[in-house]
């Protein structure tokens, strides 16, 4: 039965360096969590928020989004005025609008895009460690280019799946995804950023790709190996998981405008 | 008496948040420090550093310098990996160099650069939030850099200056300092970078221009305002100081060619 309150969602920018992910979890902190309390102060009662999906530990969001039903009649300004003067400053909220009530932000989202941000100084620069991944120079920057073009379509992802990780709500489409586009743009000379979005992502799948991509920028496996390895639908193939402070979420898709 | 032994010049870049500055205190973690006891290690001695000046708790650096000399033979690459390698990664040696033995860090420097990160977005996004002030729109950045434009030359910067603080080893000259450049360059929609580049700076100096600075691009003050508080030389006709967060030292000057 659906829940029949007015329905809020959210945008929401997180650092996730000091979290266990965005998911609530019995012993350790996470993103979710302190919203919730946060918001239930707001608005009065207890908030149960369902999110367009979880982050990992550590991973970071510009654009998360999640939904809640409340009776609270709180206008949506402050709201994010009151709730951002109590969150730690690795969150804040960065949107709020009222939806339909049978609006869901995991369901009713298109797709997401993630972004991935590599470095390849000698030395990490201290400033850029929570938000860059430190890599040995990646000079080829246009095989990356040419394996990213190839993940654009519906593919079976498995190769770059985290084992044993299936998300069970997916589990009548296995491991095919669509990716709509997929990019790296070089920022300046030892640093690039990795951009994909699509209408789902399997656990790991982005840094799975983007660790098995370093190897390609390193010389170490061709365009076409990274072709066989996506072929090959087995994770033993792919490269190391990139490390998790080099992702964002970027942005969750909905068939309106966006938020 | 001069010290005869090695002496070795290297660049710090360092994340500030976590330490009470650069120097030494009896009870708070800081740069110096931290730096120091990897050194001792490193060089099988005790290592005193010599900075070229210092940073308050909270203010970043890309390019710090300070020289200290040793016995140790440890070639420069080998120093340097070897301190990054123990180092926590808020800190990062950047180069090393031998220097004659007579060099001194802060009484050979010609002068500094910093650089300040401006921003002003409805919300600080989180990722941002440790090196980037969040200021009311600045919607008036001609003025902000008429303003800068008039600090470049030799000026009592009295005005600037944190309340008894006056620099033992600058006593000499008193509060005339000389700018060599200052500029403030726009990012995107909301944010900018001031740099500055003088021959010394008082304490708290680049925060107070900043601070008062920030009135003017908030349009509560006016770039003749700026000016008679320039010419005051008095600290109560500045702005707020700005917070540390935002402060970096991106270069230390010396005659010879840069580290």
């Amino acid at each position: 039965m659906a829940d029949a309150r007015r329905n809020l969602l959210l945008t929401i920018a997180y650092d996730g360096t000091c979290y266990a992910g965005w998911q609530r979890q019995q012993n350790a902190p996470t993103v979710q969590q302190t919203l919730e309390e946060r918001l239930a102060v707001i608005t009065g009662g207890p908030v149960l928020l369902h999110g367009a999906g979880r982050t990992d530990a550590g991973v970071h969001a510009h654009g998360m989004t999640a939904h809640f039903h409340t009776d609270s009649r709180v206008p949506v300004a402050g709201l994010l005025r009151g709730v951002n003067s109590m969150l730690p400053p690795d969150i804040r909220l960065i949107a709020a609008r009222d939806v339909a009530a049978s609006f869901h932000a995991r369901f009713d989202a298109l797709g997401k895009t993630y972004v991935y941000q590599l470095l390849w100084d000698e030395v990490m620069p201290p400033h850029l460690r929570l938000y860059w991944a430190h890599y040995r120079p990646l000079a080829h920057l246009p095989a990356m280019r040419e394996c990213l073009a190839m993940l654009v379509g519906s593919h079976d992802f498995s190769t770059f799946e985290a084992a044993g990780s299936r998300d069970p709500a997916a589990a009548g489409r296995g491991a095919v995804r669509t990716i709509h586009a997929a990019a790296i743009a070089q920022v300046d000379s030892c640093r690039a950023v990795v951009e994909i979005s699509g209408d789902g992502f399997l656990r790991h799948m982005v840094r799975n790709i983007v660790g098995t991509l370093a190897e390609v920028g390193q010389g170490r496996m061709s365009v076409a190996d990274f072709a066989g390895v996506l072929r090959g639908r087995d994770r033993s193939l792919a490269g190391a998981t990139a490390p998790p402070g080099g992702l964002f979420l970027k942005r969750v898709h909905y068939p309106q405008s966006p938020l």
